[in-house]
Formats: structure tokens, C-alpha cells, sequence
């Protein structure tokens, strides 16, 4: 009892000195003794700290409080705060032969809600991101139409407009798990995954105004940049729920994200949203491009390859606990969770402890919507014993996400693209998390 | 005929010519001479170009197509495109003495859909933004409950989440108008006003962990700046839906929004969502700290004051065409406005051509979410016509959005706060807007 006062005594002292810096380590220290503090309480076991009887209100003052702080003219455009730069898009740096084409992932185990905020969005160029001038930047739309049209983003910008929350994923997110390659990292293995609120025209009203030939079938579309990267999209989901998009999460689109202006296909890998978007050609046959035949297309076991793979089919992972976010503490905790589909809304989520054998449903968080990243949680009561976290995604639609074996059983492991398959990832007895393959 | 195939050379040439520099007022003239090409389409009289049965495809490719982009390693934090530059937010130097305690306005004309980026989120100051270090700031608890308690950021975070789409408004919002004082500019009339994802831990939740007494009333909120900002907000209001906030738009808070803590509280004045909190005493009665009753009360015509007028009540505004966004051309263009209450969602917006005499039910756009800001639009057929534009937005409870005459015969005009009243543009001849008030 004696040690215990002591040591409430030593961690007041700690927080009222304001001189005290708190290093990544030595906060953990902190967190995990702090569980010898806890007492009976309703959700977290070592939740906050009980005042001392003789304590003063408030404890302390920190030197913030006792001074002005800075006034609202020097910072226009916000930025987040100087603690928080740790939080960044990120890269493997072997993983490309040139940063031109390459790939920068999102944090998701920074993120919070369903919104990824536009600086952190992931990337994936293939030549580059092209310096658009929005005044000088043109869509033309042509082909088997009545009227070939080019478009100012002026013009543009005054038809109708939607705006639709969706998430953006790479299909090749995940892909260098495919073999085995295990990265160490929530941002390596999944973060090629990004959610934000779009906004533009239907590309529906644009067909209609160029008067789209009805027996036309398939739509090319290409890019402004160094690649002009280009791809073959059915009619079919162009009049469905394609947008030509000029905005993101409220403001203009960022350069990264095709600037001045992109296409957008719900649910559908992120490389058919062709960004920087200059053309569109309607004609009734697939062009069989580069980025549809070499690329972006799954190699199956027996040397042929699935081409016109689009659907993001329905995927999940824990994003808290990851390796990146340990357990710092014995007792109840929130675990989280990220769930989305290509084909609408998700339905359920289930995680597993054990590694698959036994499964309890998840809660499905705030907004569910569709094409759109779910967040999940479940309360985790966690008392040292090691575990095997899953997530398994069910989408509206009945699609249940696969096991890495079931994927394998129809795909065999020569594609890098598609890999949604159930995720693991082991928490062992001290806290930290780590990736392993289950079959 | 012969001229409309030079005047169509001549812009073709224009739009080839890469080293033309287009300026606003270039811009503006070339869409204008636009609707001479223009021919019957389905939407937008001027929407596009013809392109010439010679013209070859595609029609020009400019430099940066021909060049390779940045690639991604140079900005693990993206930022807006250049020409975006002048999408920030805006003070008026003349509204207060110093830029410490002072406001910053959304530009609500550049805005889309109904997420705020955070970097444009209006800010309002009271000792200016502290510089608070997440590792030592600590959010205490005490008073009239059971357990006092000290949290961490940590602990905090370890709480069950929520996030929600809400809100944020200064109740000062349009306030210069009460008496007259006409802001030239949709940015001022309405900028202090947002709406982000808010993800945190719910008040309710803290409030049970610290056992609060059952006979208390009233919660004390301070915050860590150095105006030390404080105010009493109701019991029934923290058991309801009142968050204890620490991220926005899916990342941690920004430093102008309260990093890394602040209160939040759903579709009340901006000022009761104390920011860097650090203290919540439970009490019976409320305080009537300063910013309770010297400001942010309603001073009435008898000189007595509304005090605790926490609700922003139901609102709306046009935000294209405004003054910042005049017609630049005759034809079909689309009326978009945004409307809002704090008391749920928005049931209905009408729209006015004639000052109100008039109405017109306007379509409500994409999500329909409680108090938070709702996109409406209408399809506007404009001629040249002189208009005096009104939008009128009613809630679910079935308030409506009052004239400003009614106001002022129940409120005076002594008050700066809560306007919420039909407000008016007026649109001229040649396409300006501009601000006028009708009784």
C-alpha cells in the first residue's frame, strides 16, 4: 500500500512537471504501470487516474495556459499538428525501380471514422504526377456519339453533381502477400486502401450528352500524365454509377488524385479510375491496353490470366491491434476494424481470436454505406495469453471474404492482384502484433 | 457561317496554343463567346465543344503529358494543387483588435459535398491556438461524482469510439448582418461555419467511469488556451450525444480545432465545444463563467439578455450563384445551396426567385444526416433576368426557417448571435451577386 501511494506520488509528480519529456518508451513504462493503479471501473481496467484527497484543483497549469497562443492570419490553409508528423503516406522503397511509378500507402492505423483526409490518401502513379493546369485542361468525349464534345472544367463543373462517399483501393493491395512476403506493417499490407467523400458528374449525364450510340459497349478512357495511363470500361457501369469527379472530402482534387479531373468507379480497382482524365472514347469492343493486359490482370496457375478482373470483392482487417498499434495493457480494450466491398454495403463482420475456429460477430460502426469503408469493433478482454486475430467481411450481396487457402485453391499464388483473403495477425503474450499466414 | 467556323478555329487554335495564359478575366469572356457555338443539348446551353469533322484525335497533347511527373516519395503529407491557392480560409481585419482572439471564415463558395477539408475549417479564438503536447495533456474529471479521474491521451483513446458527420457553427455566424452591415462575400456572411467526421469517446461514457452523482446538473468545461475558455454545459445535453473528441475527418484534431482533446457538442454554438479540454467539474447549477453571459447571450430589446441559447436553429444558404460565384452565363445552370439544424435532420429547403414570394421545394443532395450540413439544389433557368434568390430550409421538427423581419420583431437587433434567417442574394443583369437584406 505504502509502494502503491509512492508511486501515485512519483506519477503526479511526473505530470506536474512540465519539463518532463515523455519519449515513445517511456510512455509505454507509464501506460503499462499504470494498470497497478486501476481499481474496478466500468470499461477500460486502467482508465484514468484517481485524484490524491489533498490534491489541488485544477493539478497543474501548463505553460500553454499561461500564455497567448498564435492568432488566426498566419496559417490560411491548416495543417495538422507538429507532434502528429509521424503520420504520413509511406513507402517500400524496393518494391519499385523508380519513384515515377510507384506506390505510397496510407496509415490506416493512424486512421480514425471512415474519412481519410485528402493528404493521406494513397498513391499509385505510373508516370508521375503531371503539373494540370485546370484552365488549359480539356475532356474530350468521342467515338460512336453523335456530337464529339470537348469540355472546359468550367463546363463541366456546371452539370448536375454527386457527391458519394467511396473508398479507393489498389488491387494490388495485399498482392506481396500472395507468395508469402509478410510486411511488418498494417500501412504495408493493406494501405493501399484509402476512403474519401467525391464529387462530380455522372458520366451517365455526359453520355447522354454527346449522344452515346446505344450499341456502343465499352468506354476508353485515358490520362493526362507521362503514362497516359488508359483503360477499357464497360458501358454497362458507366451508366450505372461512374462519376467524372473534380472534388475530394470538400475541396478540389489533389494532384495525386488526378487533378484537375478523374474518372471514378465504385468498387472497382483503383487503376480504372483513371485519373488526370483527358479522354474518353466510346466504341463497342475492349482496347486491350497495356494496364489491362500486362498489367492488372490475375495469372492463373495453368499460364492463363483473368483479364477485366474489376470488383474489389468483400475484404476486412483488425487495424487495432496491428503491429504497429501493440496492446499496451492487460484488460478490456476496443478492437477495430476496417470492412468494405465492391458491391455495396457490408452486412457483418465476424473476428476470430483462435485463427479461424471459432468466430463471434463484430458491431458494425456509425455510417454503413455502400462501396465504402465499414469500420467494426468488439470488446477484447485481454489478459496475456496469446492470440490469433481474424476478420472475415459478408457483404449485402451474401459474398463471404475467403480463406488464403480457398484463394489459393481457385487462384493459385501467380497473381499480385485481388488477394482479399481473411488476414491474421498474431498477438503474442508481451503485446506486440505480427503477420503470419494461415492457410 | 463562315464566322462560326473561324471564331471555332480560332478557339480550337487557343486551346492548342499551350503557352496561352487563360487569366480569370480571359477565362470569363472565352465561356461567354462559348454560347455562341452552343447548339440544343440536354442540360447546359453552353456545355462543350463541338469538335471539327477535320480535327484530329486527340486534339492536342499537352507538355505535361510529354514529360514524367513527381514521383512519390517528395510529399508524404499532400497538399492542394497550386492553383488552388486562393481556396483558404479568410479574416476581416477590421472585425477584431487582435488576430489572438479572433475568426477565420470557410470559403463555403470553393466548398463541395458536405465534408470541410480540416485545413479549411473556420477558426475562432479566444487566446489564440496553444501549442499542447499530447503526451502531458490530461483531461480531469471531479466534482459531484463518486471517482475523480486524470486521463491520458492514451486512456482516452482506449475508450469504445464514435464517429459521426456533424456540424460546426459560431452563433456569430452572419451576426455583422443583424443591423445592417452588409459583407459582400458568401465566405462572411456564412464562413464560420463547417462540417467534419468527429470521432471520440462519448461524454456519457467518462461520466459513468467517474460515477457522477445523479442530482448534478450542470458540467463546467475548460479549456487548456490561454483564455483558459470555459463554459457550463447541461447534464442532459452530456448524456445525450456530447463527444469528447480527438480526431476529424479520420485523422487526430487539428491544432486550431482543440489538439489534442476538445468537447463537442451536436448542433449547439461552436463556442460550447470547448477546445484543448482540460477540465470537466460536475455540478448542480451552471457557472455563468464570461463567455456565458457578457458574450454568447442574446441581448433583447428591454435590455435583458437570452442566455444559454445553445441551439442553432435551422438555416440555409445559397452558395452558387453568390457573390463570389456570379452566372457567367445564360442558360441551365445548377442552384446549390447548403443547408442545417441543430436539432436533426433537414426535412425540406424551399427556394425563392422572387424575395419570397414565391417557392419552389429544392432536391436534397446526396446524404441526409442529422446536424450536419445538407447540399440542396434546383435546376435554374436563367435568361438574364434580374432575381432576388432565398433558400428556406425546414427540419424534421417542423421548424422553419425564419424571415428576418420575423426575427427582428422577436429579437430586437441588439444581438450579434444566432441569425439564422432567410438571407438574400440579389443577381443582376449581367450575372453579379450581391448581398441585400429583405425585410
Amino acid at each position: 500500500m505504502k509502494d502503491l501511494e509512492k508511486e501515485q506520488t512519483n506519477i503526479l509528480n511526473e505530470i506536474r512537471s512540465e519539463a518532463v519529456q515523455l519519449p515513445q518508451q517511456k510512455r509505454r513504462d507509464f501506460l503499462l504501470n499504470g494498470i497497478k493503479l486501476a481499481f474496478g471501473t466500468t470499461f477500460a481496467a486502467s482508465a484514468g487516474r484517481v485524484m490524491a484527497a489533498d490534491e489541488s484543483l485544477p493539478p497543474n497549469v501548463p505553460a500553454w495556459t499561461r500564455s497567448l497562443g498564435r492568432g488566426v492570419v498566419s496559417e490560411p490553409y491548416g495543417m495538422p499538428a507538429k507532434y502528429e508528423q509521424d503520420v504520413v503516406r509511406r513507402t517500400v522503397s524496393w518494391l519499385t525501380a523508380s519513384p515515377i511509378s510507384s506506390i505510397s500507402m496510407t496509415p490506416l492505423h493512424e486512421m480514425k471514422g471512415i474519412i481519410t483526409p485528402s493528404g493521406l490518401v494513397f498513391e499509385r502513379y505510373h508516370g508521375g504526377v503531371p503539373d494540370v493546369h485546370p484552365d488549359k485542361h480539356r475532356l474530350m468525349i468521342h467515338g460512336m456519339v453523335k456530337r464529339p464534345l470537348i469540355f472546359t472544367m468550367d463546363e463541366l463543373m456546371n452539370f448536375p453533381s454527386e457527391s458519394v462517399i467511396h473508398f479507393l483501393e489498389c488491387p494490388a493491395n495485399g498482392g506481396m502477400e500472395w507468395r508469402g512476403t509478410q510486411m511488418e506493417a498494417l500501412q504495408f499490407t493493406h494501405g493501399m486502401l484509402s476512403c474519401c467523400e467525391w464529387t462530380g458528374v455522372k458520366l451517365s449525364t455526359l453520355l447522354e450528352e454527346v449522344g452515346f450510340n446505344k450499341k456502343a459497349k465499352w468506354i476508353l478512357a485515358e490520362g493526362a500524365d507521362g503514362a497516359a495511363m488508359t483503360r477499357s470500361i464497360p458501358m454497362e457501369k458507366a451508366l450505372d454509377d461512374s462519376l467524372i469527379v473534380y472534388a475530394q472530402n470538400g475541396e478540389m482534387l489533389r494532384p495525386e488524385q488526378g487533378y484537375p479531373l478523374r474518372l471514378f468507379n465504385p468498387g472497382w480497382e483503383g487503376n480504372t479510375s483513371i485519373k488526370w482524365l483527358r479522354r474518353l472514347e466510346i466504341g463497342d469492343k475492349p482496347w486491350y491496353q497495356r494496364e489491362e493486359t500486362s498489367k492488372y490482370t490475375d495469372l492463373m496457375p495453368d499460364g492463363r490470366a483473368r483479364k477485366f478482373t474489376f470488383i474489389q470483392e468483400a475484404n476486412s482487417v483488425i487495424t487495432s491491434p496491428c503491429p504497429e498499434r501493440p496492446m499496451l495493457r492487460k484488460g478490456i480494450h476496443e478492437l477495430q476494424g476496417l470492412s468494405w466491398s465492391g458491391r455495396g454495403k457490408i452486412k457483418r463482420v465476424d473476428v476470430s481470436l483462435d485463427g479461424g475456429v471459432s468466430w463471434r460477430t463484430a458491431k458494425l460502426k456509425g455510417l454503413v454505406l455502400s462501396k465504402a469503408l465499414t469500420r467494426f469493433s468488439m470488446e477484447l478482454n485481454w489478459q496475456g495469453e496469446p492470440l490469433l486475430l481474424q476478420s472475415r467481411a459478408i457483404d449485402e450481396t451474401g459474398y463471404v471474404q475467403p480463406t488464403l487457402a480457398q484463394l489459393r485453391d481457385s487462384r493459385g499464388s501467380n497473381s499480385i492482384y485481388h488477394k482479399n483473403s481473411i488476414h491474421t495477425w498474431k498477438l503474442d503474450k508481451d503485446g506486440t502484433v505480427s503477420n503470419v499466414q494461415l492457410a
